[in-house]
């Protein structure tokens, strides 16, 4: 039996909680404080990175889940306070943009209503809005309405996933029901040599193994070499291996190399192997006249990843995964649940995202970017790319142009790679030039000044930036030289002479 | 050449677009919109759900795309008056809740800032958090602090996925880097048999097959029988099968049936099997000092997992995988991404959230739960579990009170199957009675009025409800019980013999 007076009792505690008078007290309050956060980030004022040693963070996270009573914008404020500023000007770091500020208050609507899917009746107007969007990017790869599908993941890693187990049902036939020990058998993907870690991993999950991912040949500018992929294709066929699928990039993340797509297509159609095509962060580009061209032949791919929380500025995550034939969307799973998925309405597993996605229960994801193309149009999308891309090339300028900076690529789009060489280095071996441009690195965003990241080229450490944040001036790249050389200074009359 | 005067000027459209003050005005509209949105629904005046039909739905939000210029206003209030109103104290559907509003608001700082993990530095503070939830969450399991490790992902489906997965790769040495073909002969899972249909998914991604999910049997409470599943896996061992893990429930979604986890921990000891349970609905329990008691054995698992979006009323997503034995978190995945995890910070990999999930780039997705946490104490989700688990009680009761309604099982949580069964469909045939069940809810949910779910119950169609609204009242369950009376009268009057 219940308690029905505690029960009561315990339901008016709730609603208290639930009040939605308490809610827009702490909504005003919630808007007050992010507004002021966002001047102040957007006019340079706080570090960039909030560094803090991650046990010291832990800590101090442990200690406010165990304070009596802290006020709602004590704790707001603390997130902010502590958090990765990444509208700063400065923040040129990894493919994670400054997202429109807007797009996250459509996403709000999402978050605190709570909008999901799985099956269409539980998320009727967040399935809509995805499938919308997919149709319009689609239309955008060059695909003709209704002939394409797609659905919206939470990333692009689990879309690089979901394209290559689709690409893995589909040319394995038998593998999903029978598990991969009697059709595995000398199964290999093909990988682009640079692609990103989330698609050797697929291999490891849906059980090819680490081991038979094949690096592709890269040209002198660190492309697929689709002359070579050709022969490669017919070595390991005639070899009797099956290949699963060729996963080019779109770009690829260390210096933003674009594949051939359209010459790397001809050869998967010559040898029938599936390709998918990352497009994580460059897929944006074909909502821009000047650089769409980067994707030329982007249209002949099997599956495409497409990440809007990268070159479309949106928030974390929604990464779509579209497929040039629709046929092939129920082809990554092939279960039904039949308590979920109604069979008194059969016709709506059309519209259950749970029959494509990893995800069941699913955010609507896609609310953040349909928001901001309805209020802005989709010539936001072109600004975004133009500007970046532009200012990649501007930074690549202010490179080749001083003397202690070596730019280690011509850049494509907004991701540019390069290295300081201060008079001391021109001579230091490769493993202490690269030392040095981490411990560069290190310094300058734990000063707070700037963000950006590490890469590798030719197996030597190098600084990366990938500018994503279309506030960052040209001027915030020269001044991100002259703090570069500060600190560069600082290191060598410290005594630096290499990495501990 | 970069054209300077033209990013300049597509340059200062986007700094209009990104205007700190313009966000502000947005947020301000934002909170008097969703504010008096919230207001109306739990005040029960507009529909549950707002029901319109695909195709519909999908021309709407195309439009939307397509409109010259709606104002930001305009696209909020669309988005609320189509959605599904999960705050409505009448939606009794899917485990997914009507969560803490202001929960929504700490979600919506990491949307708005794009606070985001995978390396550390990325995210120290969403890091920091998510980790100290990890502490909390694995001490109300009853483990020792430092002995266990979890992590954060987008939903139960990808929990399972990484648990399944973890297991896979402890169990058949080889499997992550030879792939399955020499390593999964004779490897099967063996399933609750009501567990959510992610787990057989899980078998099938991992490359173990579909097929090769065994099936353990329950008892006549929907329970795994741990005597049974003794024999099992004494037989599958004596085969020479390689039991992968055995994954069980708490609870099972169908009627919410929690396995005997104590009796089932010392069945996988004694056969060396990895233990995971599915704790996505009930783990939550572990809050609450009246029903922990049904996890009893929990701390026995190997891996769990605990989703915070269902009975601890997150906005979806966000599931704990939780490892009892922390050496445990690296075995999901074995890669470097040397561009990506600094070589030169090694022991920076530990916080790097990128080498325990899916996800590469992952949102914050604990911000919700920490801030809330922080703000109300862990007593409220007591309270959550305590108020909804008794309403499922209190609603039982009112079943074995009518005459025309059958409850299928006595309730353990706030999940309960019943049908409506009016002197008309006393006898009817079982194939009869279960669809007279699906149209009753179809005319249910289409009318706005509630939100309730089917399933199925010894293979004939029922109703089911998961009251997961702390605002639901016995009043609110009394109105269900009329309505569907009233559709059950109106569908027979319309001459409704059967389906069509």
């Amino acid at each position: 039996m219940v308690d029905v007076a505690a029960l009561t009792v315990a339901q008016a505690r709730l609603q208290a909680i639930y009040d939605p008078q308490r809610f827009q007290a702490a909504a005003q309050e919630w808007t007050e404080l992010l507004s002021a956060h966002m001047a102040k980030v957007m006019d340079r004022q706080p570090p960039v990175l909030n560094w803090a040693e991650p046990e010291a963070n832990i800590a101090e996270a442990e200690r406010w889940l165990d304070r009596s009573a802290p006020r709602f914008g004590e704790i707001v404020q603390q997130m902010l306070d502590r958090g990765h500023n990444l509208h700063h000007p400065r923040y040129i770091g990894h493919q994670v943009p400054a997202p429109v500020p807007i797009a996250g208050l459509f996403d709000a609507v999402g978050a605190v209503t709570n909008q999901v899917m799985a099956i269409y009746e539980m998320g009727p107007w967040a399935t809509a809005v995805e499938r919308a969007l997919v149709n319009r990017l689609g239309e955008q790869v060059g695909w003709q309405r209704d002939s394409f599908a797609g659905v919206v993941t939470h990333g692009g890693s689990l879309g690089n996933l979901t394209g290559l187990l689709t690409a893995r049902n589909v040319t394995l036939g038998g593998a999903w029901e029978e598990g991969l020990t009697n059709n595995a058998a000398r199964a290999v993907i093909v990988v682009q040599a640079d692609a990103h870690y989330s698609v050797a991993r697929a291999a490891g999950i849906i059980g090819l193994g680490t081991q038979n991912v094949r690096r592709a040949a890269l040209d002198e500018r660190r492309k697929l070499d689709p002359q070579k992929l050709d022969e490669q294709l017919a070595e390991l066929i005639s070899q009797g291996h099956r290949v699963v699928a060729v996963s080019a990039c779109a770009c690829a993340t260390p210096i933003g190399a674009f594949d051939p797509l359209r010459d790397i297509a001809v050869v998967c159609r010559k040898h029938g192997v599936w390709m998918h095509v990352d497009a994580a962060h460059g897929g944006a580009a074909l909502m821009s006249r000047r650089y769409r061209h980067l994707l030329d032949g982007v249209d002949q791919a099997d599956s495409i990843v497409w990440d809007a929380h990268k070159m479309m500025f949106m928030p974390a995550l929604c990464a779509f995964v579209l497929y040039r034939d629709k046929r092939h969307r129920f082809e990554t799973f092939r279960q039904e649940a039949p308590y979920l998925f109604d069979p008194s309405a059969p016709g709506m597993a059309e519209y259950d995202s749970g029959m494509l996605t990893l995800e069941c229960t699913k955010r609507a994801a896609a609310f953040g970017l349909w928001g901001t193309w309805s209020l802005f149009g989709p010539t936001l999308f072109e600004d975004l790319v133009d500007v970046t891309f532009d200012l990649g090339r501007v930074f690549y300028e202010k490179l080749l142009a001083a003397e202690d900076f070596v730019p280690l690529h011509e850049p494509e789009c907004n991701i540019v790679a390069f290295r300081h060489v201060p008079a001391a280095m021109k001579s230091a071996p490769p493993e202490i030039l690269g030392a040095f441009q981490r411990e560069l690195r290190r310094r300058l965003i734990e000063s707070g000044k700037f963000y950006i990241v590490q890469t590798n080229h030719g197996g030597v450490g190098a600084l990366r930036v990938t500018i994503i944040n279309p506030l960052t001036t040209a001027h915030d790249l020269d001044d991100l030289l002259a703090t570069l050389r500060e600190i560069g200074v600082e290191l060598l009359r410290g005594g630096w002479t290499g990495p501990k």
